[in-house]
């Protein structure tokens, strides 16, 4: 049995759903790995096939691609050990949906063959746990070692195994979640070093969350440190999604020695081969990295690189993007300034009835300072054209018993605005450019549908979609100080009243704009949205009446300086739910796909029914003893 | 021990998310079903809560709520037995994900307790098999009675158990997926049986599709005649949805004797209350019924019932619909004349370049056979507005050195066209009416994009949009024949050439239109989005190569008269095959909701990811073959 063994980590980007290509990737890494005497190399979960591919498991045509890409890696592993994850199928059985069996397996090819686990039926390890959790769909698709452990009548530990090469090393494998093991009742990775293996193997597809690195260091360095075997943690880079939500995946493997310490890493949203000795008594093989990262330069990194891998994936060369002077649209442009040439962006203002000339000297700044292209088409026209031909209707029955005329409000005329801004302009200027427009809404209106349909909401991709305002602000500092090491950004437009400019109410210039209190319905719409167990209504005014609010909310200041009374409150609350609840999942459902950074992005991370804004019965008690005067209103100080 | 037992099928509607209005009505029922001296009612699966919720499991007050009312539910049973679904929660442990233990739950209540299935830890029967397929996303949210039973280590026959009553009857109590067992390891019908259970329950939430209740009077019928045992099954009417799906429950209750057969009925898409005295050792208790249903009448009903409800439940009261002349949007505009009065329905024609006299005048006939009102509004100055704009653009960078002019082709002025309809003028006439617009596209148009993003593919809902064309045409001739009994849809309108008349080459008068040949298109879509087993251009090549493909998709005439030559049928496969894969899926996220009527809608129920288009390796093999006339190319004779 070897003392050490010479490893390759390979953290390629794989393309969901494009099996052929995945297999060409891994075949020449398993060459070069070859040339570089590599004894191990281990690629990620689901290498092959991609894992956030929908309902694609379900094509027969399909898993045959898969398997015979298996047998091709297979066939070019040779002498050394090649772990990778991919779907492996059971002709033989079914799974509980009556379709063919499958699993999320991980082979150990070498030498011809893939070596048989040290039990169980098959020549691959099955993932035990299945999560079933954010955009997570594994038992859809997937029958785990715990359910087959049921069906042979074997204990589950049984069925574990190891997977022991011909030299007699023992290689604990698992796939992602079996090391995520704190709430199941099954333990995969105790009953691997239970069983002796030497070393043990991650292969995972792990989506990038915002912090997600930090933890993910803590609980495997601490799995390694307890059970004193060197960890192998293999994640690909690439972007995959299920339709309405992108996910970014960031690599970041890492190798840990039998201390817990990190001896090696893979660069974040880069194909990186981290390749060392590595001693499998658990030695230490190199100096402890530190690998902690910062919070917005993570998201922007995730951003830029999530923006870069979508167009690519769509074949978009050319970008126009609504600019309109303030801060949201700022920070779209400037992201995509730093993957586009500047002949391939184009800013578009597209002044209306409302529009100031601060804002449209802001934009012209903007595209000065990112030295794209950039025109100025007015909606004027088209929007009188709209308010002439609707007053003009006269919609009758046949018989002429039935007649009507319509009538635009104030409200529906800024409607007419933001969809001919989009719908009719955006959209022609964008395919005349030759490209596609970007959608500029932030989390912060998406949760309450503050954007208009056929509108501001329209676009090929909302790429700070999944950052709260406050994020966006912070983004904007980032993007000047860090990314540009200049103002391109301009400090007006940081400094503006935000505001969508659609009615006299929303001047800019006189400091009206939209009636959010970012610093406060950020936190509150976060309680909502990304707590892992949720708040609604009915907390935040029990922690209201207990005096935690602030600090449960983590509020730069007290309620009572955001509201000057409990109806306020209370009427600012509902206002917001019945529009999260309402108009807002109307909203989402049509919005376009969203790059998630956060822990819970819309789409399928975050799934939800349009059923109605309902609220508890808890809710109403506690509404009308603050209302009634019996619940202290803490007066700020 | 009771002999017989007066028992009522309790088929309510359920307001998904709504635990107060839910309970009310139950409480309703009770109170009822007590003056009428019911021994035993009947609830649907999770009556409390509703079902498709989304991810409201995740809120803590939602769950409190839902207790609070069960426990209003089991003080208010008096001696009847009181069965009913509802999530249940276990605040000492957790479920999988690290949030609070869930159970999808039946309880018994009965003399102000509930009673206690004979094993296991709690007062509630716990849902054994979870279903992870089509919409249902049980295994999301739910613990089920096979991770118990492996948590508490105990076999999972122990922990099934029937539910005794006070009197002796043993009820053997299940949640609807249990009783679907066939492919599933464990089986807990079989279990109930074993354990002597006197009669079976099954509480149910279960969507409405095409067909499904012929297939579940099969399945149901042989578990009551196998066991000799009356079999009871309930389940909800009412609407619930996933964002992007909207699911009609048809209710269709139903009890059998112990020969199987059907005894007492709930009728579809209707709150009914079967109420019958039910021998206990299986004797039947009337004449049976004759259940079978048809599918057209059905999916026509399915449609009306669910998007009056859906309108309900998003307080809709008028609606307009873009009327084109064609059959689609003739269907939904019938459909509508159904649930609004005249005055609440406006048809609306917006006539562009290339709009003929023949579809205006359809437009207007339809109108006049509904009684409803009715505007024509033209898009031609919106048009040339947009192409004039447009052409007058030069963006530039702002030193000058870069200049861009644009220009709109022929094909980017169709979707200007399309556009301009739908979100500059239809969008407002709906707002300024007082009410929302439809969406008219159809399941052959949203499998292959064959809509414009922010024109036709915009609307409220798209209650049509899991209908093939070929259905929708079935569905016209319904409507005339048996709704009304009279020509509402022109026999012009069904006979017309379907076009979207957005150039020249789209002239109905010259019978030129859309690029699909439906009979086959349908059934060809069908196999690739509906089919179990999901083929796709593979099977297609392979069918074709060996004589089968006539008989695989069922169509009505041989390959080689819809296509002459091999290149040409190859073509077509490819450039709908991209478009299914490509824009298709990129349209689909911003599309409306669907009215979900097949065994596959798009959205949670056909769950995709935007991933770009590839072929197998074997279908470009059998793609080479055939195009160098090494496959037979079977000639029509």
């Amino acid at each position: 049995m070897p003392e050490s063994l010479r490893t390759r980590l390979a953290q390629i980007e794989v393309h969901p759903g494009d099996p052929a290509r995945n297999t060409a990737r891994m075949l020449e890494c398993i060459e070069s790995a070859s040339r570089d005497k590599v004894e191990l190399i281990v690629f990620p979960e689901m290498a092959v096939p991609g894992y956030l591919i929908g309902d694609e498991w379900e094509r027969g045509s399909f898993l045959r691609e898969c398997e015979a890409c298996a047998d091709e890696i297979r066939a070019a592993a040779g002498r050394m050990l090649v772990v990778f994850g991919t779907v492996a199928t059971d002709p033989s059985r079914l799974n509980e949906d009556g379709r063919v069996r499958k699993y999320n397996a991980l082979y150990v090819a070498h030498d011809g063959t893939f070596l048989h686990p040290a039990s169980g039926p098959y020549d691959f390890v099955v993932k035990s746990l299945l999560p079933n959790y954010r955009e997570f769909d594994d038992s859809r698709h997937f029958y785990d070692l715990r359910k087959l452990a049921a069906e042979e009548k074997v204990p589950f530990s049984e069925l574990v195994s190891p997977v022991i090469a011909p030299s007699g090393l023992s290689l604990g494998c698992m796939l992602c979640e079996d090391a995520w093991d704190t709430d199941y009742a099954s333990k995969p990775l105790e009953a691997l070093c239970a069983r002796r293996a030497h070393i043990l193997i991650n292969c995972s597809a792990s989506p990038f969350t915002l912090s997600k690195n930090n933890k993910r260091g803590r609980v495997f360095s601490a799995h390694a440190e307890r059970h004193r075997r060197p960890f192998l943690y293999v994640n690909n880079v690439g972007i995959q999604n299920n339709g309405k939500t992108i996910f970014t995946f960031d690599g970041s493997s890492c190798a840990y020695d039998g201390q817990g310490h990190s001896m090696a890493a893979g660069r974040m949203f880069e194909e990186t081969f981290p390749t060392f000795d590595m001693p499998i008594d658990g030695r230490p093989f190199g100096d402890p990295l530190d690998l902690r990262t910062d919070g917005v330069a993570e998201a922007a990194q995730a951003v830029i690189y999530g923006t870069d891998r979508f167009m690519k994936s769509c074949g978009v060369r050319k970008v126009a993007v609504g600019v309109s002077g303030g801060v949201d649209s700022a920070v779209v442009a400037a992201l995509y300034s730093r993957l586009l040439k500047p002949e391939d962006l184009l800013l578009v203002n597209m002044p209306g009835p409302f529009t100031s000339q601060t804002t449209i000297g802001l934009a012209r700044r903007l595209a000065a300072n990112l030295g794209c292209l950039y025109t100025e088409i007015p909606i004027g026209d088209g929007v009188e054209l709209t308010r002439r031909q609707i007053g003009a209707v006269t919609a009758a029955s046949a018989d002429g018993v039935l007649t009507r005329t319509l009538d635009l409000t104030p409200f529906m005329f800024e409607n007419v605005q933001a969809r001919d801004r989009i719908s009719r302009v955006l959209s022609a200027t964008a395919a005349a450019f030759g490209g596609v427009f970007t959608c500029n809404a932030n989390k912060s209106e998406l949760t309450v549908g503050y954007t208009t349909m056929y509108g501001d909401l329209g676009g090929y991709l909302a790429n700070i979609g999944d950052l709260w305002k406050t994020d966006v602000y912070e983004l904007a500092q980032h993007i000047n100080a860090n990314l540009f090491g200049r103002e391109v950004i301009p400090a007006g437009t940081i400094g503006l009243t935000p505001s969508a400019e659609l009615s006299e109410a929303q001047n800019v210039d006189m400091k009206k704009g939209d009636p959010l209190l970012y610093p406060y319905h950020d936190s509150l719409f976060r309680s909502w949205v990304e707590w892992w167990n949720r708040a609604s209504p009915e907390e935040i005014l029990a922690w209201q009446a207990e005096g935690t609010l602030k600090e449960k909310l983590s509020l730069p200041r007290q309620i009572t300086r955001f509201f000057p009374t409990p109806e306020a409150f209370v009427e600012d609350l509902e206002r917001w739910w019945n529009q999260y609840r309402g108009m807002g999942v109307a909203k989402r459902i049509q919005a376009p796909p969203i790059l998630a950074v956060t822990r819970r992005a819309f789409g399928f991370d975050h799934r939800e029914s349009q059923m109605g804004v309902t609220y508890t019965r808890k809710y109403e008690a506690l509404k009308k003893k603050l209302l009634s005067g019996q619940t202290k209103w803490f007066r700020a100080r």
